[in-house]
């Protein structure tokens, strides 16, 4: 036999963007390794410039960014990469999305729109990734959008253990704050022992999402403390009417729990003053201090995504930690 | 300049497959024209045989399927027929499916399934579909599987004013079997003018979609009628638990709405005796008269699918023929 | 260097459909595993529902289906069965098909007619697929219909070894039942050391390909032992009217031989009263009991699936099991 | 509604490469209309350099090359004109190959073979090609290689009409050259109303394709006229040897007759040494005198390709033209 | 013949993003047309949301956007624009980016660097882009980036003819500002009847693109008017070092001219700053007035754009509007 | 865990085609292996047949070719070597072309050409190369044509190696003999330490690449050796021009040196009689002993390309061999 044979080896490489540069730290320290040394600056037109300082030909790499504002900055900036590992020879490259971006479009509501959801995936697919990383999709469906496989992380173990340490679940309702989000709310209540279940009926102007005609409440909150629970609170407009809407109603009190704090403003203030006791997220988004306010509680995602990265390298098989079981 | 010129023509043609000849001839009839000349059989072995005896060249081709069971062969069939198509310089190529096989297999529920809706999408493609067309998805993210252009037909209009000559609007609730179909019920709500709205709380075993356990009803339908509304009816088990559990809520009288009959057995049988006063559906599929009984009503959506026909081969805009508008 | 190392390691794992256990396990035994525990089963209107109990990251799998009727079915079950694995990070994935499904439409044979064999691989790749396997394809063209390493194996030395402990070779002649065929009988006759070679001129009406008009021998069977040889038997007319042809002819007795028994009704009687004195094929297709008569020998074809599984998976290279070598 | 609506047209445009000119010429000719004008030449390291003189924005454009020696040059000059009219915006692009190149490299004969027609269709298919046009494949099977529509045009009538005024059909015999074409025998055959059938059986070495050992006759050609029927006549060595055989074998005479004349050295001293009465092919490939020889005759390919030219431009169906029927 | 038969109508529509409206009203102006009525805005997390009010089914769409700061944003403007067009069903889409973004970024200066033009054409076609129309790229290479046509306009005339009438000829130099744009410079000294040309050779630190180290003149530009042109001018950084460099060399003054005026800051410090009389560009992309300055001068790009799109959908072929000829 | 385990094995392989053995073995040698064993000839018709008589299965390919005239039959014969290696399951396939064909038709300089060098690119990737190597690209953008990773090898150090000892620095000038090269004279004249850097500056009429009207010499070689750099010499005519004109300038002798030594008719008369004091190339491309003249000296390639193949196979990073860094 010709040629020469040699032993194959795998390496596992963990890449970030710019967005969250806390959040990559975590990671890395919970896997123990060091980050790729990245440079990325932009131009003084906006034009990014990103460059690996150490070789990364076959290997298995994982590249974090975060999406938050400025949004399209970062989903550039993360194809600019993954891109650039492509051609540098990375044998598998699997973009880590915390938070999909664009996940709320993932339908036509009208025509002429795009499915912008759809696209972010034909994005990364075209730079070169070769596998997509996210935690709570929006809507479990995003998955088809991707051709290739998707680990769809699942928070709300983090979430619910995290609340049940706080509410008597005795007299606990769950919630949700409108129609299109039951079923996630059904899980909690099942998942707290099958306690009652509600939601709030409003009417929405499709074309601005960001603003919500709350209504009423349907089903029993009384005397309860009520969970109002959510993929993601941006403006946080919706969750806050539903708060009041939910007290109202006669809750004893409410905590508010999601997955993904974008935090738009004026998200701090309108949770701040809507009532609720407690507000909680996860950090797969960055909050800095001027988005934050006292009754808001940030539950690390860092171990959960560590453990993710560790099993697809591995081809493991911890089922937990994906949504439903992988 | 070099070359012949000639002025360009278009031409409509419709195919259909042999699921539903009865909708087919319908849909033609609406359309004043003939349907292509087919022949199509099965070989010994149960492979298909496809041919159209008339030329396509340069046409804008419709191939009408109904995804009846046996499934997998309805849809192999119409793989064939585009495959055909695309052979033989059909210009474009629109796949009509009704009712979208595999529509509800839209996500991974749990770890190692496939996600069926988005690999129908991709044979479509693959075989030469240019363009889909279907009437009410179970998800309307399952148009962002298809990689071009959807036409998402809307046949909520054709049931809500049947049914709204039905009812006592002043004193009807709308109630969705399940969770996960509270937002198409709040829809019907608003289409009403805003009566009550609920859902049954039920657990399903995910495993096995056919069997549900429902629990109770969460909004009030007390003394009203109920129209329990759904994208589609399969096996009847969800539904008529439905009706049962909002009779026993004091319900006045239940309507069942929805688009597709599947009505696999024993749905007949099962909502025959539920006490349904009228189960409304659609012919998107089939229903031999051995899945009827006296409470079922069925409306035709031949017009609706001629109509968009007629728009797309037109370049036309009736947006109001499709979800929201197009 | 940052990262994480280790060192690699490749799994084979073998999965199957539903068409054909028996042959599965036989496989599963010769490489002396256990099948991928697998759920498969059909909701009440034909969709099919797939899922694998054991993680396939990245593992090296073959999918074995037996593409016997209700054929549509068994492609799409394995299709589904494709796309669960891509999602779940299967590292490659090689569709197992002993009898290529629509082999015999490998062309137009008139225009508008799709090319069905060239879907079929199509499909596949689009699943997901990235190696195909498959036993005496009806053309040997049809390897150049997917897009990726084709493991064409070779099932005559099985039947020629068989066969030649049958028959005086010094008075045999080897015959094909139609103009179409005589490669392969050409193939047999060097195999037996140069034995004479005839054919059967036949009218075939190319628009029904079970039928055959069977007309008179053109070479010399005379006193002779005929070996017929054909890549399939489906209904068994060709073979039949061959066999009576052949006798007319003067043969002394006729042995059948084909890789595929397909035995589509009337195969069975046909057969079994044709004349022949024996008729043999491999189980590269299930023969339920009521499709088997006296005359029929079912050679196993397990053996050379495995071997090939088993070269393929540890990249070697026992050419003898393909066409020609490998 | 905005912007400006212009009426439709088409243009259909005939480009040639530098192979054949006179069959471009001619084609031109019975389309009565001018070639594309075109500059092509080599750079003297071999590099190919293609231009159009002319806008062909929005046509419909055929590129006719002739694949004669040396042939992969062509083959390259065809796939930059393609690319060139690509990037010119033409509408559409039709690649004329009458004798499709590397048409018998179909499929693997042993292992770690290419399958060269499938690469050449997706080349093709790769520098823009939407069609492909072609006259009597080798293997119609090759049809099934090109990812779209294939005119596989049909030159037998040609041969036949031809042949038919030679020869007293009632003491005709067809013959196949060797085993693996008498399938086009057959057509023959059965064209002529039922002559008698036979084929010289031989041994080939595959891995030396031009080399042949025949042996004998299978079936009665004594005192007929024996018309030896092939795709193609190469080096002659098959075809002269056959020759040999089917007159020992006890023919009155021979006619020769195939669709695509490569004639390479030494074909034409093997065949006006043969014995053969006449040897007919087209000009699908150039023949210069040099290959010229006192037996032969040329058929003109030209009439047909202008007709099946103007067929697709029009969207027509004569039939007639194609392989069975279109 | 089935079906319904209707005349082709082709309609031109121009549709823009938010970036530079003032340029997109002048070239509807100059095509006498209203550009589609579009809703574009952002949502409060930075995800875009785009809608066009006007159906586009069948038409003829081209996007105009200027790539201006922030740049990544108005790329995914455009590409979520290309994308609803494109599941709209309009019949072709041509990106037209008059700038195009990440031009610069070419190749890969160093290992690990992505090819971010290369990209951004494969952005535009994943989204469903047919052409790219682009004026005066950085590389002429960038046409082959896209697969498919490229309209590569051609500023060059529009400066040359300004410039021609500022200057006396026949006591001109031009210079470009380093060693890889000599080929422009080379081009506009033959367009000025084969004035001196001349290049100032300096040092670039190739990891900060906007800083440079200029050295010296090579070529005599003593008593002479030196024209240094550029495609385009970013910082300015590079432009007013050779100003002056120029100017220390001899020449008598200094004209600037470049296509592009990206103007980042401190553009337009430098520029008005390094001595220069008068510093020309187009308005391909916006020019505030905060970045306006005495010397500069704007010329309009919109008559070029127009007359190209109107040949494009005319299927004209005005070649001077085009690189060379097209 | 059901299935077999092994571990994971990488085997280095190197085939090469016929053009330019001499430096496939030389690379062989370097890494110390034998050459994959394979079969290579034309058919009499000009059709190229390979095969590999060694199995490939799980292979880590590097397919070298030489692109010297017949450069299309080269081409074509690397094409159908990639086919038969992806064929036959070989794990990844890097084509080395140390000197890239239709490198110089990387850009439309008029309408209606191809982008050939685009095409060249796409082809490759068709036939199913994973990844390019090649040497000193004639436009580093070229890198950019080909989706997947370009090593894209550096031979400018062995020629300044080379040329260092053979001139005195002090008084050397480096000069570009047209304006589009000077980006590579710059590099050189930076790598001797910051000598003197001219161009010659002349009209070139892009329709006839092969002839030029050289001028005059921009920048200063008076007494100086001038070193004349460029990537390739073709006819040597732009070339041997320029040694004319520099001498003419003063220069007191002059070296040429380029990558690629092209060497087309009349180019050993035209650089042997031109002045020139010597000429240096490398053997990217096979010189004959009919191309050599006295002054020719020839470098070795063969080290390059072995370092950069096996560190390719080890996933190494000597980033020295690369253009900049990889």
């Amino acid at each position: 036999m010709t040629g020469i044979t040699a032993h194959g080896e795998k390496r596992l490489v963990l890449a970030s963007g710019r967005a969250h540069p806390a959040l990559a730290k975590e990671v890395a320290r919970e896997l123990d390794i060091e980050l790729l040394p990245t440079t990325a600056y932009d131009f003084a037109n906006g034009e990014i410039y990103v460059r690996f300082a150490e070789s990364v030909r076959g290997t298995d790499v994982f590249v974090l960014q975060s999406h938050t504002t400025p949004i399209n900055q970062w989903v550039m900036e993360q194809l600019l990469m993954v891109d650039a590992l492509k051609r540098a020879s990375a044998k598998r490259i699997t973009v880590v999305a915390p938070f999909y971006p664009y996940a709320r479009q993932d339908k036509k509501h009208r025509g002429r729109e795009p499915i912008s959801a759809r696209l972010i995936a034909d994005l990364f697919k075209t730079a070169g990734a070769d596998r997509l990383m996210s935690v709570d999709l929006h809507a479990a469906q995003t998955q088809g959008f991707f051709d290739g496989p998707v680990d769809h992380l699942w928070a709300q173990p983090i979430l619910t253990d995290y609340v049940r340490s706080r509410v008597d679940l005795n007299n606990t309702a769950v919630v949700s704050p409108d129609a299109g989000r039951i079923r996630v709310a059904e899980q909690w209540a099942a998942k707290f022992g099958g306690v009652p279940l509600a939601f709030v009926h409003k009417t929405r102007d499709i074309t601005k999402p960001n603003q919500a005609v709350a209504n009423r409440v349907v089903g029993d909150v009384e005397g309860r403390t009520a969970v109002l629970v959510d993929d993601l609170i941006d403006t946080g407009g919706t969750i806050a009417e539903a708060v009041k809407v939910v007290l109202a109603a006669g809750a004893s009190d409410v905590i508010v729990a999601a997955t993904h704090g974008v935090l738009s403003d004026p998200a701090a203030q309108r949770l701040s003053e809507c009532g609720a006791r407690e507000v909680i997220v996860t950090d797969t988004l960055p909050i800095p201090s001027d988005k934050q306010f006292p009754q808001l509680t940030i539950l690390p995602i860092a171990p959960l995504l560590a453990r993710a990265i560790r099993e697809v390298f591995d081809d493991g098989s911890v089922t937990s930690l994906f949504d439903g079981v992988a």
